[in-house]
C-alpha cells in the first residue's frame, strides 16, 4: 500500500467565506481532518470550516498540553511541547501509513506562526505533502478595518507583544508599518512602547477581525486592561503617497 | 438613485484556486470589474480570475503611465502617478454614482503593497466600501516552497530590495525571519547584503510561486543576473523549535 498525503490547509482569519477554493477541495478530498485545540476551548479553525466539512468525515483533534502564554524559553514548557508535537506527528503518520489523505486545518496561513509547521517539519521529509496558503489573521484585520497597511518601499514588521519594552520601542521606531501580535497581558507595555516611539496616535486596535463581534478602534481610546491573546495592533505605514 | 458599492477584491498570489469564496461572490455580484495593468503587459489579477468572471461583465482596465522600477522619490514620477490615480478614482466614481457595484481586483491582498489602496484612500470616505482580504504573494511563495517562515516570538520583516545595501545588511541582521521583495535589478545587491548578514545560506529564491513555471531554489545557487520584479527571497526564522 502506498503512503497517504499530508495537506496543511490554511482556512483564513475567521470569516468562513475567506476560505479558498483550494482549501475547500482539500476538505472534500480528505479522509481525516485534523485540528489543534486548547483544552476546554473550541478550535477556531474547526469553527471556520464547520459548514464546509463532509458529513461524517473522520476527525482527529490534537489538544495542546499548555497555553502559549507560558514563556517558551522555559525548559519544561519546551519539553512538554516537543513531546506533544512528537505524539501528534506519530498519530498523523499512523493515518498516512494507512494510505489516507490527512488535512490539517490551520487558522490563517499554515506556515506563518502556525502550529501546523511543527507537524510539517516532522512529516514533510517522509510523506507526500502539500501546503494550501491561507489569508492571514493580520490581513483579515486590516481589511475589516479598511486600513492600507504598507505600500511602495515601506519596511513592514511583525512584532510579538512579548518582546521587552525597550526592544519594542526601538523596532517600532525603525519600521514604516508594523503589526503587534500576542497582546494579552502585554497591552499596557505595548501602549507605552507605541507612545515612546511616537506611533500611538496612528495605532489601531483590532479584536476578532472578520468575525462576529469584531472590534476596531484607536488604541489610544481603549482601556488599558488585558486584551484577548489574538487581538492585534495595526500601525499603518504609507506616510507619503502619490 | 443611491450610490453603488466599491469592493477591493484580493484574488491571491496566482493559483486560481487560491481565490476565496468571498472574492468569488464579489465577482458574481459586480456590475463592473476593474483591474490595473501595465502598458503592453497583461494583468496578473485579471488572468487569475479569468475563468471566474461572469460572461459579458463590464470591465474597466486602468493602465499605469510608468513602471514601478522608477525611483518613487522622483517628483515627475510621483506627479504622473498622482494624476493617474486621481483619474482612475474619477472613472470608478462615475460608475459608483450610477449605483453600480464595482469590484477592483488585486493580486495578493488589496491593502498590502497593492495599487488598490490608492483608490481606497480616495473613494472609501465617499462611498460604501468593502475590502475582501486575499492570500498574499509571500504566503503563496513559502507555501509552494514548503518552508515554515516564522513561529513563536520571531520578529518577521518585509524588506524592499530597493533599500540601500547597508540598510539591508543591518535590517537582515536584526530580523528573525525576513522576505526581500522587489528583486529585479537589485538581486546582486540583495545577495551581497544577505552574505554580509550571514543569512545567505538559509535564503531561498522563489519566482512565480503558486503559478505554472514556479522556481524554488537556494539563492546561493542562482545566477547573479536580473530577477523578475515579483520574485522574492525567503529568509526563514525558526532557529529554535520545540
Amino acid at each position: 500500500m502506498s503512503a497517504g498525503r499530508l495537506i496543511g490547509v490554511g482556512v483564513g482569519p475567521g470569516d468562513p467565506e475567506l476560505v479558498t477554493l483550494k482549501a475547500m477541495r482539500a476538505l472534500k478530498e480528505a479522509d481525516v481532518v485534523v485540528h489543534f485545540a486548547k483544552n476546554g476551548r473550541g478550535s477556531n479553525a474547526r469553527a471556520i470550516v464547520a459548514a464546509h466539512l463532509n458529513g461524517g468525515v473522520a476527525e482527529l483533534p490534537l489538544v495542546y498540553p499548555v497555553t502559549t502564554e507560558v514563556p517558551r524559553a522555559e525548559p519544561a514548557y519546551r519539553q512538554a511541547l516537543r513531546e506533544f508535537f512528537d505524539d501528534a506527528a506519530a498519530a498523523v503518520a499512523a493515518r498516512l501509513e494507512q494510505g489516507l489523505t490527512v488535512a490539517v486545518i490551520c487558522e490563517g496561513d499554515p506556515l506563518f506562526y502556525g502550529s501546523y509547521m511543527h507537524l510539517h517539519a516532522r512529516l514533510a521529509p517522509r510523506y507526500p505533502t502539500e501546503v494550501v496558503a491561507g489569508v492571514t489573521g493580520m490581513s483579515g484585520c486590516w481589511s475589516s478595518a479598511g486600513i492600507p497597511i504598507a505600500q511602495g518601499d515601506d519596511v513592514f514588521t511583525v512584532l510579538p507583544g512579548t518582546l521587552p519594552e525597550q526592544e519594542l520601542i526601538r523596532r517600532l521606531g525603525e519600521a514604516d508599518a508594523a503589526i503587534v501580535m500576542k497582546l494579552g497581558r502585554n497591552l499596557p507595555k505595548v501602549r507605552r512602547a507605541l507612545a515612546a516611539a511616537c506611533r500611538l496616535d496612528a495605532a489601531i486596535y483590532v479584536e476578532r477581525g472578520t468575525m462576529a463581534g469584531a472590534v476596531v478602534m484607536r488604541l489610544a481610546e481603549r482601556a488599558d486592561d488585558e486584551a484577548p491573546y489574538f487581538a492585534i495592533v495595526l500601525v499603518p505605514g504609507w506616510e507619503t503617497r502619490p
